[in-house]
């Protein structure tokens, strides 16, 4: 990606490895990055302790932004419900949909970052999506991404502005060591960031968080600080 | 457009005259709905009031979803900023975005609405957005309405259900007075709506959503009840 001066950018910060990435890779690139935080009910809140002290370490400004989803939907919002153990990814040869999928959140957060980006005049937003090593959420795929960019540029007022907003995701066809190599190589504190669905002490080692999470670092032949 | 049985719908609620003809049509077309009303830190706070009156008196089940825009960066968040009067619609031949614009309000209040269709397994979104007479919003148009359609089913997990969502606008090609003379045939309890963006006691009957309403009222021929 070409590399531009003081480019004001909106980063979707949930405080896990590839957000973090993506904002360490924003800053690297010298971007002007305001990070964008949800507190969305979610059952690991700890990850937006995380996601604050990630922006703070970076020294980037950055809006904690309170929203709910009343009608649930969700393991990560319910808390009745299990978080899935070992799910096998290799032998989920169609999509499928994890029970940790909340219906249309990345479209919400998306559509918060287009409203910041709007009033910043920004023309980036940038997103730590991945398709390789993923859950298998809709909303992680280039394909949603494009659309998404499009239908922004039409329902906002950025063209009258001669603004046009670009979604980037440049973590969209890493896999997870590729990542964490990234990472590395970027001096992000990984002791920061979180994944776990769990959000307790330490990770659980079992959600579908973890497990992608550790085989990156595994196969990247890096130890992950969070589990020394 | 078909009429349809039992079909289980989400329509956006926001207690004005456009969404609730919305509602009405909706009901009078047997559909199945559930309102979504939005506490969004709007200074006409009245019309959060003025939606659950108009669900409860449609016997309709309703959610109210409190969200935040802490950027502000719109007339109707932050009250320091003037409320435009006596806007000419006429003059402005070119597309102009007025300060009551909350920069991607829409787009967030459709995803919101994607994302409880996509819990209750509803396919179809009502939105009363209308492209005549309206304020020059960039998302009450068709192009947009399409676009966020074509996304929606991109970015969720409604294809792996065989779902698909239908972004409804069935005032979209009508004028306000269109919509007061359908109202009127719906019995829409038109003393229960509320259009004001200031929010006070009574219409300030110069901001644009009043004067707008006012134009239609006189165009049918009909009294509005909150100017009586």
């Amino acid at each position: 990606m070409q590399v531009m001066k003081n480019k004001k950018c909106v980063v979707l910060l949930s405080g896990g490895l590839d957000s973090t990435t993506t904002l360490f890779y924003v800053l690297s690139q010298k971007y002007n990055p305001t990070c964008l935080i949800f507190d969305y009910g979610q059952r690991h809140k700890k990850e937006i302790y995380s996601a604050k002290k990630i922006a703070q370490y970076a020294k980037c400004k950055y809006y904690v932004v309170k929203i709910s989803f009343p009608w649930k939907g969700s393991s990560l919002l319910d808390t009745r419900l299990p978080i899935p153990k070992h799910t096998d990814f290799k032998k989920n040869t169609e999509p499928y949909l994890p029970s940790t999928y909340v219906p249309a959140r990345n479209i919400i957060f998306l559509s918060y970052a287009v409203s910041l980006a709007e009033v910043l005049s920004a023309e980036y937003i940038f997103y730590g999506a991945n398709q390789i090593d993923f859950s298998g959420y809709p909303d992680c795929r280039l394909e949603f991404i494009k659309s998404f960019q499009k239908m922004a540029n039409i329902g906002t007022g950025l063209k009258l502005k001669n603004k046009k907003i670009k979604i980037v995701a440049p973590l969209i066809n890493f896999s997870k060591d590729q990542i964490v190599t990234l990472a590395v190589k970027l001096k992000v504190p990984l002791e920061l960031t979180w994944s776990c669905y769990q959000g307790k002490r330490k990770p659980c080692g079992v959600c579908d968080a973890c497990r992608l999470r550790a085989n990156g670092f595994k196969k990247a032949g890096i130890k992950d600080p969070l589990t020394k």
